[in-house]
């Protein structure tokens, strides 16, 4: 292969540009445990308002955003519940159980959008108790959501099981590691995608482009209390204004992922085009149906496309990092295989 | 209602008899922590015996020896799997995730007999790693499961998933606290029934009629471990041979739980001939599909006969403290109503 | 050895006497998990009433008890303060830092008494904080202390702790696993020694002779979750009503423990003319310092004397099941070795 | 004050300079998650190289390297020592505890240097045993030690302690997050100072000035377990060379420790004069005993000089963002006062 390799397995291998690490290089910094880091509290405030909370809290991954969440929400032994293919149950070593101490009730995931109906959400919560005493108190949303495809959630969805769950009682966090994904999709603004959750995590590091760097978010007290969280789970970091001015860059960045979606659909178009079977796209993730994965993954392979494999499928993912042009070259290599 | 009520809600509910207790008041005692208590050590020799294993500990509830057998095979944030309705993912208040920092994985349940065939076992391990680094490393099997009815796993069933789950790499623990109904219903020993499984818990307290009791066994330098574990709970106790000589009264009782299961058969043809949807019983439970399940509890209730919801179902268990005559007597009062 | 052994090892070595025996065998009993036990009832309701709290709830071990106490007053990551010989601390197995998720902070102990002053307690609370964040949220205190060697903690300097423990804004948990001793040594009700403390534990199978079983106890509201902490460690039992007769009939034994204080004192005696270096017993513990504690046991282990190690000294403990003839005896064989 | 202040808080507030910031503008990056960072993967060749180990890893914080060697050492119920006022016990919000899972056993802690003696650390390992099956671990060691002064371990005392630990069967994880002050103070290399640690945790963030990061060192097969802990925890960083590429330039800076070291002799050979009672500092932190610390930490703050309080005392740090001149500074703003 002397071809360049066109690099599909994430968004997160997006790298900083060069704006993105002059910003770094003259960031103003202080020390974020002893003080208040100056352009941390600057991000801070920034997404708070971009998502309508009242708080947020820089975290080192967005693992440990929805980590700390949980722990948060989640008493020893109470259940949540997520959709089985959500981040929260399958892609985080089961720190939801052990660390926050909750009993995860993955709802079933029929290869659909990556969300509950208002009605399999209230049977999932309100049957009859599956025993004396195990409380079911918090509800995970994912939106966009991952392993479903880069699905969006509308508002009205959005409105609807988070209603469903408030007058259950559960508190709602949702995963929004591609929420500005959804919000160019849907051509709204991300506060109007968090209304009603109780808590956000949101993901710099992905479309975005920062290297480093997620934001978990909510009503000033959760966020106090998360900080504290973090410290235990040792993601306190110093002068973190290095991460934090990538952030601020990285906003910058949201309405350019409008042509990390048109790039996918040409992808999907294409891909069908060559007789793969493919989901239409609503964001930045393509997924190919194929007889037999791992052959797919190196067919891909030898003619330098990376892709991986989820949730018994291809996924491709586009990103600031490949152009328009890419995708037309992955399909030409494609078409010549 | 001054008909005396009819319990039918549990095996769990059933008293002592006076050979039990005799046993009981007569039993030889000693320090269970400080030293062993014989009668305990002989309960626990008997029951490996019974089981075909090494050893054997008493812990005083079947939750707790599914708790010590999760802490001792699973590390924090193994993957475990077992049937969505199955007792260590329903019914003991997290404590997989919490206490044994396991991530439940629970295998679909779609109202059959409670366990997976080999394809959907074989599914759920090996399918494409849900992500780096989340290793299964524990399969629980239930025998008979509970909220699937009562149902028993057969040997050969049994040998194909224990056969699965060792070529994957897992340990397998068989939560056997109604292993005895499965070994009379099947005319085996429930040594024949433990095959491979690497660690098994049964209950004294359930059909047997013992007041206090389960037991976990495997090999000896696992007990050794669950010892401490069971300190670790809080669940050592000291003069112990007061409820170990129950259980050794109780195991004498195994034989009769056929009359239960005779019962339960009489139950069910009573309640079909009534115009009841039930499922054709395999031991002592009686699982009926009714239109609302509170309202049925309701109707039972008016007529001094208790029973439990389970699984969106009404659960019927027959015992030693439930004669034929008063099946008979439960079918009779349903049928004036 | 043909004599008989005469076992100082523990209070716990106790067997059940007839009279307990035949209230066993003729306990009424229930179905503790799905109603609750009549005869668990009643004791429950008996021990508050003795302890002058709300409620009160049967464990199977006072470590349970003190483990669930734990459990539900400290957060993760909260520090509690325990003398550091005391049982939360050294005897059980870690359980108050992995259960419970709490820091433990141990309080120097210089072989005194077992408990803080008012002066080493406020510096241990208020000393400038070790850092941000780190919460000391309770207080443990052991009365009558063991590893100190049976002291007991008179009503004053309790109540000055719990002052101290409460302008801090922590918690008082009380275990009080051999609070009757005290009671008794003080000639004061076992109320007149929990005041101000939030909960409570306390051991029917020590001194007052019941096979198994403690007591946790304290507002209505917390025992009401600690029955569902009781759960998930898998401490909840069935027909417990056998057990609880026999609490019932413990608690009768409370005056006769005046015996086991006047058998302890003529052992010190006795050892201290025969030159050994021993502390005036307070209650039912006789604590010896000897140059090699090893040796020494050895050497009560070749006349049929049994005794353990603790911190650095040799306990002996006297009970209802070792009578004045046997100390006598004790004695005598010791003098002519 | 309109007089600079000068901040001897702690050598974590130093910031980034010219040279680190071009570097982590010009750093080459991948994605740490998915492949592994080039720049990332250099520090944690070189720093491996340095300490003498096989390989470390890069972590967001000096608390997570500490908590991610505890909770691989440490199975649940382990006690584990560490000096009482060693950052492991005192300053990680008891993630040792709750996370690990490991019993912490602080070793008493007299004001000295923060380490056991050979005699001390025997006591507490071996002494009778405090309970049937409490294991103890694992040591952890400091060096040089916060708390006590910035002291400094010399190699024969750390072989001792080392030696006395694997005598007892304990693993030793050494928490070096100042271990580069100690390798100048000693004039000897880091890898002299690790000899015979299973494990250590080293700092970027604090005098060596990187804004972020810490690295956790030992065995290759810890560090790959290492690697899915940080992911457990919610550690794992994308393109993480940004900061990388500031760690690497940091270790340039371990020689010009030694003007820090000056410098915080300077101050507290200036302190005494002045009639403040100071500790001889051994490396860059200089600790102070006064009848007021709150006081004294007021009267700093007005002359514009930041400290913090530290375990009774004051402690000042001198850091490369403070100069001989600053220090000068400081004792003439105390002298007129």
């Amino acid at each position: 292969m002397t071809a360049p390799i066109i690099d599909l397995r994430s968004d997160t291998v997006t790298k900083p540009d060069d704006r993105m690490r002059a910003a770094m290089a003259a960031a103003e910094v202080g020390d974020d445990v002893l003080d208040r880091d100056p352009t941390m509290a600057r991000l801070e405030e920034q997404i708070a308002g971009l998502l309508g909370v009242e708080a947020s809290l820089w975290v080192p991954s967005g693992s440990m955003g929805n980590i700390i969440a949980l722990m948060l929400h989640v008493k020893r032994g109470d259940r949540f519940l997520a959709t089985a293919a959500s981040h929260v149950i399958s892609n985080e070593l089961g720190a939801g159980a052990w660390l926050a101490g909750g009993m995860p009730e993955p709802l079933p995931w029929d290869g659909g959008p990556g969300r509950p109906t208002a009605e399999t959400l209230r049977a999932a919560i309100g049957g009859p108790q599956p025993y004396f005493g195990l409380y079911t108190t918090l509800l995970c949303l994912e939106n966009t959501h991952n392993a479903a495809g880069g699905t969006v959630t509308p508002p009205d969805e959005h409105a609807e099981l988070v209603a469903v769950a408030k007058e259950a009682g559960l508190t709602v966090h949702l995963d929004g590691a591609r929420i500005w994904n959804a919000s160019v999709a849907l051509g709204l603004p991300p506060a109007a995608l968090t209304a009603g959750a109780d808590t956000v995590q949101v993901c710099l590091s992905k479309g975005l482009g920062a290297p480093v760097g997620s934001m978990v978010a909510g009503p000033a007290a959760f966020v106090e209390e998360a900080r504290r969280a973090r410290k235990m789970l040792g993601g306190g970091v110093r002068q973190g204004g290095v991460l934090a001015a990538a952030g601020l860059v990285a906003l910058e960045n949201i309405e350019s992922l409008a042509q990390d979606h048109a790039n996918a659909r040409a992808l999907a178009d294409g891909l069908a085009e060559l007789g793969w079977e493919v989901a239409t796209p609503q964001t930045n993730i393509v997924m190919a149906s194929v007889p037999d994965v791992a052959q797919a993954l190196a067919q891909l392979q030898r003619v330098g496309v990376l892709a991986v494999p989820m949730a018994g499928r291809v996924r491709f993912v586009t990103h600031r990092d490949v152009s328009a042009d890419d995708i037309t070259e992955v399909l030409r290599r494609l078409e010549k295989e």
